[in-house]
């Protein structure tokens, strides 16, 4: 075989490896190269809280193929044809000579690997806080297989019981189940005031929490961690309001781009490396992918984004090999979709929040809707829907869900795609969703929710969120209309005086409700909420709105019986 | 109030009811009048099978909310405003003086109602064939809930158990499912020779058929039915082929649209009432929609079809009420989607069938693909995808999805999305799906699907479907090479001779295969089977294809051990 382009790649998970299998796939004749400075390379990091929950027995699981063979560099030799060099690690590039200094770290020699084409796939490092006690005994990350299999064996052998975690995001939620799950008690410390900051909004946040705490899981906000207390060995967490006492601490406090070998080349670098939508650098013979890019949003609603993701990571990988091997097909850049199961909750998001839109000025509308499933007489499950929107073209801009429901998933992947067409809520409500009973209502819920948001942008529901009724509510400014029936009230009520109709009885009743007062309808999910307002405005009441999601959506205290 | 145009609607399950409810919150100054002929209105049609199966005890719950409320014509007097007359007939419409001749079946009085707009939701019927015994006892269609209560009471006290149904599409299926869970011997007798026919391919049918075999149900294919035998209750189902003892015949063969009303009226009808994208028949003061309607297609590659479904029913009552009160908001029609839980599979489409377009006569490639819907560390379950787009410019025109994973129905969801936005299959990659290991492996299938249909677009695999890898490998037109582990092997394999190389091996041992003859390679999902292809044309062998789905979406019998 004629010898090709002589391909060197930096990084063994996800993007390198992905690249490395498709450019022999589509370009056999290339000569690839894969370094690595680990040991293990192309291991699931996504599984390491899995181990740990207990969900399979040997960690090794995570560096074999699914019919259990290793990816060693004797399998990516014989089976993938490209050689892997582990535990050698790139010292420089020399970008005018084309070539990449490395050290052997098992023999400590150093030697010169040249490319026509470089790719770096570099990944991301867990940020770790400058606090005392940081390197203790039994204070971990949770990045490499190493990580999760010591926590497991050290909480089996130590009966580890207290863990303090620090960083509510996506790990810090996936490891309060794990290791709720193997019976520890579980704090989680949290600098800012809610879960998942910046990627959920305030009021999602607050709904996923309250289901969080009913695990047993305690939620410490809007502390800081400012010490690691012990001696040698974790006893404690102090944080700016308490001192937690603790057997283990595990730090995921948000992951930054390894992007310094890009840096001392030269590269464009902007809190990840720069790449453009073949993920080449400012050298367009080096490319770069996974997590030590900054990615592209993809519509002009957002800046660029660093969002660390081993999906996008194989997206990239794809784009790299398929640009250098001439068959070009661009990335089409990220909508930040995320999604996290927490116990028996589907917690995701993707596009924007209502928070991250307002700070890029774009005028916007949004909902929120609480509600089955499923149609009543099937298994249904609740689950909350926030949408946001552009109050312009009406495009949808993102949405988050919280919930019992799996449903949400797909929810998100439709809306992933939505945005990426640049779909209105009229196109979204206009999809031809699946419809039979063990799958969905007759009116999908993502209908449902777009309905009720072009509901909004048209002036015909006064939808008000949870939150700001809470503080309309506790001002005193607003008269609460329960529109449910007297069997649901006697089983569930907010804990607020309210005026109690039905609806059914709304017509005949309304005189019972003040016409100079802003009142607040709601019910189960607020739909018999929103009809009170329509009967409402009709009947001339024109200070009238309801609570958005209704009893299900409320994401505070309720009283029961 | 001022008094508002007066709105007739004719018929009362989903898109009547969703029509003036939408329109009393929208323009409560109309004036609703909804009839019926049947003594309830407004129920859950879909819930039928599901109350036979045990899913929940009181059929009633079909005909009220989900908070017990009935669905009564007080309640929708009371709760939404308008007025409902059950046991109403519509006899006539005369369209120069705008009213509706209507009989009152209680009282066998005849009356007349004017309108200002018309609206025609008369539903669909289940189609009778013509065979002898079709009114004997024991013998239910299943549209109503009278048939589903008389059904679950008839097992109980007369103890049936074998039961025959006509008609293996969404219904059959359902209520083969129900009726197994429910003790009986299930025979579904299909005229076609698969089931779901126009609704999957052959290949897709073929493989949901497997499994709905190893449920305990006997599928008697391309057998029409002749006759129902018996002495004026049920004995025995009489097909073109055999004999089927019977304590219960279910005959769902279709639904014919109620349109006689519409065409005696002189509206325009073909197949069921054509409408316009505002619902509009060809008299614009009459509305219609519900399974009463022929339904445009959202893209220009299909003519209008009859898609008789509760949630485009839904769909059309909001289009309906918006265009009524001056807010309109266009149906951009349907894209054909439909699912059916049975057993513990998840059988669904969206868009074209291979076999559609191809008889639309537009020029497409297929794929299939199959395998674990989550990582291979998680409860992964596996479905099959088959993919199909337009040759010319990649768009995606549909998916059909097979599979003990419910993730099927977010990706037809998904497609259904794609389909709507006009999305092509780089674009349809390049979703920013989620991933999180509880819900999908880093490369969402459905992408991983994209791929490989892009792949065959562009030359580089060269996948074979199974049906016509069947054909060759029994006319003796190929070699089998079987790319797997020796442990794999040992536990499954397709019932054929086979070259064995596990493609780690292969690029040592390929001179074992002829280079003069057509090779096919496999592995458990046919990815290896892929690599193995790629592998061999490196090396110059150009006959090489590979079984799509590999022996996870193999459709017909394996051997074990």
């Amino acid at each position: 075989m004629a010898q090709g382009p002589r391909i060197v790649i930096i990084g063994g998970v996800a993007c390198g490896p992905k690249t490395a299998c498709r450019l022999k796939r589509i370009m056999p004749e290339s000569q690839v190269t894969l370094i690595d400075r680990d040991r293990i390379v192309s291991y699931g990091a996504c599984g390491l809280p899995y181990y740990v929950e207990g969900q399979f027995e040997n960690i090794e699981t995570l560096t074999h193929t699914p019919v259990g063979i290793a990816r060693t560099p004797a399998f990516f030799d014989q089976a993938k044809g490209f050689t892997v060099h582990t535990q050698t690690e790139a010292l420089s590039i020399d970008r005018e000579a084309k070539s990449v200094q490395v050290k052997d770290l098992a023999n400590d020699t150093i030697s010169t690997l040249a490319y026509d084409k470089l790719v770096l796939a570099t990944g991301g490092s867990a940020f770790k806080p400058p606090i005392p006690g940081i390197d203790f005994e039994n204070v971990w990350f949770m990045t490499h297989p190493d990580h999760a299999e010591s926590m497991a064996a050290q909480i089996q052998q130590q009966g580890l019981k207290r863990a303090v975690l620090i960083g509510a995001g996506f790990i810090g939620l996936e490891m309060a189940e794990a290791l709720t799950l193997q019976g520890l008690d579980v704090t989680v410390v949290e600098m800012e005031d809610q879960i998942m900051p910046g990627l959920l909004d305030e009021d999602m946040a607050t709904y996923a929490a309250k289901h969080i705490r009913s695990k047993g899981v305690y939620l410490a906000l809007d502390e800081r961690a400012v010490a690691i207390e012990g001696n040698g060995k974790v006893a404690a967490l102090k944080t700016t309001a308490q001192t937690y006492p603790a057997d283990l601490v595990m730090v995921a406090v948000g992951t930054r781009p390894n992007d310094q070998l890009a840096r001392e080349a030269g590269l464009l670098c902007n809190n990840g490396i720069v790449i453009n939508q073949h993920c080449q650098t400012s050298d367009p013979d080096i490319y770069a992918g996974g997590d030590c890019v900054i990615n592209h949003y993809s519509t002009a609603d957002a800046n660029p984004m660093f969002v660390p993701l081993g999906s996008t990571a194989n997206k990239h990988g794809r784009v790299i090999a398929d640009h250098i091997a001439n068959k070009p097909t661009p990335f089409s850049g990220i909508t930040a979709t995320g999604i996290v199961r927490a116990f028996d909750y589907t917690i995701g998001r993707t596009g924007l929040t209502e928070k991250a839109a307002r700070q890029s000025g774009l005028e916007i509308e949004t909902t929120t809707w609480a509600g089955p499933d499923k149609p009543h007489y099937m298994d249904a499950k609740p689950l909350a829907i926030k949408m946001i929107a552009s109050q312009k073209d009406r495009r949808l801009l993102g949405i988050q869900v919280a919930g019992l429901s799996t449903a949400g998933k797909g929810y998100l992947d439709v809306a992933a795609a939505a945005i990426l067409f640049g779909g209105n809520l009229d196109q979204l409500a206009n999809v031809d969703f699946c419809y039979a009973p063990p799958y969905s209502p007759p009116i999908e819920p993502l209908a449902t929710c777009a309905h009720l948001l072009t509901n909004k942008l048209d002036g015909l529901a006064n939808g008000v969120s949870p939150l700001e009724a809470k503080k309309r509510i506790e001002a005193g400014e607003v008269v609460l209309l329960d529109a449910r029936t007297p069997a649901e009230l006697e089983e569930m009520r907010l804990p607020y005086d309210v005026v109690h109709i039905p609806l059914g009885a709304l017509r005949q009743r309304m005189h019972e409700l003040p016409r100079d007062r802003d009142i607040l309808a709601f019910c189960k999910v607020s739909m018999r909420g929103y009809e009170a307002q329509r009967i409402l405005n009709a009947a001339g009441y024109e200070r009238v709105g309801f609570i958005e999601g209704g009893i299900v959506g409320w994401p505070f205290e309720v009283q029961f019986g």
